[in-house]
């Protein structure tokens, strides 16, 4: 039985979107207040869903324990309360957009979890700005 | 690398439901409370999902401010406190049901929104009652 | 023991606001939108706060099954479906806006529920606006 | 013309984790808090999206008043304030784990829900963790 | 300079309604299928409003990080994935309805945060019931 | 007769938690996270109250989109998509905190909504974590 479970998580972070490549008036008219230099910040939400087979023996398809610590230890911790486009590795030559926030998170979580589930990450950035990425 | 990029918007607007080639009786059999000749009315909300590959160079899929500014001109300042039923050109021979609403905003869109995306659009009668249409 | 009892309903109602003892000209002024001679609606939710003296005996206030009744019968069932501006007595004379379903709502109950309660309405229009009334 | 329809509903109930091939202390490694022999207990909410061809007569997929009143006889009454573990005739012999849950509503309702329909469910124990199963 | 400071915390339990000096008949027809033997369960949000003097060096009223571990540690960690009719000592002779709940919680709170400080306890049993209690 | 008319608004900002006055080890053991000098950020939700005398020609305590374009005016366009911390006037001799982010906008908008009324501010760093000023 192939079955999806999902877990939700929350962090708070500063960022800006600014493409180096591109002078200032560039980056302003592309990015406008999204590129202010001195930054602004969001609460993300990040939903995690992992697909695979149920294990009959647990009724789980993974333990949820497991994977809300998985999260937490390797995106939660790692961006909360940290500034994306100045202090995370991740961003240091990928601009912080929702888009590749989100793309970072998949790539991260891809290396954790076994390869037997497929992962998808939605990640919001406001109530009504989201995005859903599934490795493809 | 292929991802999803989703916005939300509202509008408020009354509506009733019903089918100008049967009868009142059938009507308000089929349709109830719904039927109601003065009207009812929700706040609906609508979801709007754009996929298709990512530009490396901004980061983004679509500029969710262009994307937003689409939304708002084409749909929630057609439909906002407005009369589905009565009022607005796209229902004058389409019962408004949430399932009709979805399928005419996601055409509407289709016209406007560049032929490389897939939509999807989700539209929330209630918080409990929605539906989802992606053009098949 | 001084305890408040809290409970939420929901209906969907079509309104217009208009002043009969003002012109064309300046209802739609005055009221924008919500003056369209042809309705629009919303989702309203309601919250109805009751406070009083614990019951020691059943650790109620007042059991929550009759106050959901209450509202179901008297306020949620009345209005639901209905175009208030038209249809529902309590509006003949007064303008449905927020502050005055409020106020209806309140009068209503008070009606009903035993004196030795006070009453607070907290009427949601849309997520953003709402308002509050508690007799004074 | 396809499109998905969507009804949410809700129920609250207790339960517990347990394999009954299992020692107490494996159960208890295994499902931690969740095993607690007192039980604990959820409000869950329960996603039923129901895909198929429009009915361009209705302007419905299916009328909501019909899949609401089927979700509210066939889960919510029969799950709605009972323990699962020790009440309710599915999990006799099922641990009612969320992906469990899940699985028994699907299966209920493919019962009961016309074929020419696919059925998916979202189980929401809490708002953080949640399962989805559409019958692979 | 008076203020609030809140803080939101969840917590999922078993309970049943149940007054030992009545009959089990009484007990049925007062609290219905709250009084079910077999025990059902809630996902409990409980809003903790803690009211007093800013603190102009820190421009804390109170620190939040603090506030959240006092309610994890006597609320939360107390309460939560536990039978509140079997397992909590608060309720050996009290019967759990939310009103109850609130008040233990709200007199919990009360032993350890500083009397310079005004509490206020809101307790969700669902998103549609919930009380609030001030210790008046 | 007596009523409230409350308004939600929204905005992003990045900021952190810092006492000049202190040395950089005791801002850190106050502040923890928060006195990260990359700053972070929040998406706030900010709610304003107003308390008045309704107007029984209008119906209205106040209009709300008078309300809703003066929050958007002098609080929202103010504040979002910046650095509290950095650029914002109202900082430049106070901590930004929830606290005190709540108490400039309360004053903020006593200058400019007519005295008549009382204002209630509360602002939401995150769901979890809010504040309620009202100018006492």
């Amino acid at each position: 039985m192939r079955i999806t479970v999902c877990r939700k998580g929350h962090f708070s972070a500063a960022h800006r979107l600014h493409n180096p490549n591109w002078d200032d008036e560039k980056n302003q008219r592309v990015f406008g207040d999204c590129n202010n230099p001195q930054f602004h910040g969001h609460n993300y939400e990040v939903i995690v869903k992992v697909t695979g087979e149920l294990d009959p023996e647990t009724g789980y398809l993974i333990d949820l324990k497991i994977l809300r610590d998985m999260i937490n230890e390797h995106v939660l911790d790692r961006f909360d309360h940290r500034n994306l486009y100045t202090e995370v590795e991740d961003f240091r030559n990928l601009n912080p957009t929702a888009e590749n926030i989100a793309i970072v998170i998949w790539k991260i979580l891809r290396e954790k979890i076994d390869k037997k589930y497929e992962i998808k990450v939605t990640l919001y950035e406001t109530e009504r700005n989201f995005v859903e990425y599934e490795g493809q």
